[in-house]
């Protein structure tokens, strides 16, 4: 706990002067004010962010934890438990879609057991942390205890800040879990305040009928935990997964370092926004990164005030959509500092208005 | 017309058992059967228009097409009409976004004054096509004639036929022009069959009075036009722009070439909306890239059930938003061509439903 105190100490509000001079150059560009939108919002974020005029970010990472649901044996998904073993199996040989958008986007790949519940070997493309193999049946009882939860986080800070002593300059989130939409819908649920069915989706893709006993069981897990919504690690350790704690751990820890970090789908939004709960301030140090076609996801979004950068109706998690954002982030910096000026380039201003 | 007429009988729906195919090919990779949403459409139409598994797409242009019009004179711009001239220095200079743009999305800039009121001279990062300096003033009487909008269109031909023998894998659109945002809401209105009102905007940012002169403008030169909305050639003539007529014959031509291409902001959209009200078939050799924050965009993308790419608020054009969204089409291509599948993978496929 004491590491997570510390993280929540440090993280501070962006500078509005940083962000008042990076409007200023921007609206001195060969362009009508205000006309490249929110491309123009991430060129001053991500400024605000580092304090400075940072030129490019060429140290990307994505961070993809995996760990199992005891909740799955309910057969709330489509794909049966071992699937999170073998995707990341697929992940160490490179053959998942994280790994092909990661590459894409110049982004090295972190991926990290945190529960899975088969054994897995650390592997030059796998770090193991795991001191559980997956959550239990939270529709039974608990996911898991306080200090599991509060362990996951600062899991996922030690992670952020070993990448940072490598060198880390944009951070995007990920996962992998067999039945983590189940979670991360209840851990909406509950920090929303909305009902299981307002905020649950078909996952990895169920039939109605598995999707209304989908429901049941997060509204029985909630009735039988009594989460409490304005405790966020009552509800990660209640309601929640290792792997979502500990991208919640991943996205204070970025934004003590002023890491800007890129939320991926839904779960990675489920774990930003159980840091927003835990640290308000946090937030200005995301970038979401897409809606994905999972319906709590558009909850979640309205919720923290973030507008997705993408709108590609992804469902897949892993840190796709994470990945997907990054080569416009680097396109909002190129427009910030390659761009001729008003001045520079002899181009007439708006007439007075 | 002959040129044109040549064009449109060239372009072909695309090949249903090609998509068939690249589908079947989508749902055996490990990820759950549509997860990847509109990125596995984007892989299937680029494959589907190309009519085989092409791997990559490394000839990449936008072109950007620049006009003056003669309605700029009632003061329907926040900007004077000499920004037209001064931006085409700007881009021949490579100081505008869309130069940053294209460069961060390997794509090449075509260049062309199809209507620029001033003489400029042709350079190597300019062509100049024109002889016309610019179109007239269209709440007067017909912007140009029939003649000349057919010249336009066939000059857009032309340009993309020029590229295409240089090599061009997948193309962009881009304009320029003072008050084109005034012609393409008129296009829009007439081709949408909306009110003025609806479907024009602020354009480079004027304030809520010149809104109301503009909405009245344009609505004067529909009503003393009279442009026939079955009749597209006499819509882009009455109420278009030399810029507009030339990005619908890129359009067209691409789509008979069997070349993606990528539709930019509104007033690449209002003319891809006139090339699909002149061929409808080309409509599926068309990538909306984004919706601008120009009301209009969003009735063109219904009318033509397009969905954009990205959403981030902007209303540039030049071919901005179409640079954007090359890296996400080279993305799509990688995940059809490098993800493992199920089998090679040895993950488990989804339970029998």
């Amino acid at each position: 706990m004491e590491k997570l105190k510390r993280i929540i100490d440090l993280i501070e509000p962006l500078d509005k002067n940083t962000l008042k001079k990076a409007q200023a150059r921007l609206d001195i560009l060969t362009k009508p004010q205000g006309s490249l939108g929110r491309l123009e919002e991430l060129a001053k974020t991500i400024i605000a962010i580092k304090g400075k005029e940072i030129k490019e970010l060429p140290q990307k990472a994505i961070f993809t934890f995996a760990a199992d649901h005891g909740v799955a044996e309910e057969g709330v998904s489509a794909f049966p438990q071992e699937v999170t073993l073998q995707m990341v199996r697929n992940f160490i040989n490179g053959g998942a879609a994280v790994n092909v958008l990661a590459a894409h986007a110049g982004a090295r790949l972190v991926l990290c057991d945190i529960g899975v519940s088969k054994s897995l070997k650390a592997d030059k493309g796998l770090v193991v942390k795991k001191w559980l193999n997956g959550t239990q049946n939270m529709s039974k009882g608990p996911a898991m205890s306080r200090q599991d939860a509060i362990r996951a986080i600062e899991t996922g800070i030690e992670s952020l800040e070993e990448e940072c002593r490598k060198g880390l300059d944009l951070a995007g989130t990920g996962e992998m879990g067999i039945a983590n939409t189940t979670a991360a819908s209840a851990i909406t649920a509950v920090l929303t305040r909305k009902d299981a069915s307002q905020v649950t989706g078909k996952g990895t893709g169920i039939m109605d009928a598995i999707l209304a006993k989908k429901i049941k069981i997060i509204r029985r897990s909630i009735k039988i935990n009594k989460p409490d919504p304005r405790d966020p690690l009552d509800v990660l350790s209640k309601v929640g997964g290792l792997e979502i704690a500990a991208l919640t751990g991943v996205i204070l820890a970025a934004a003590s370092r002023k890491v800007p970090v890129i939320i991926d789908g839904f779960i990675s939004a489920s774990a930003a926004l159980s840091a927003f709960c835990l640290c308000p301030v946090s937030r200005e140090y995301m970038i979401a990164s897409h809606c994905s076609a999972e319906k709590g996801h558009r909850y979640i979004l309205k919720h923290m005030k973030h507008l997705p950068v993408l709108d590609l109706g992804l469902r897949l998690g892993e840190g796709t959509g994470a990945c997907l954002a990054m080569p416009i982030i680097d396109a909002a910096l190129k427009i910030y500092h390659n761009m001729a000026t008003f001045t520079s380039a002899g181009v007439s201003r708006e007439k007075a208005k």
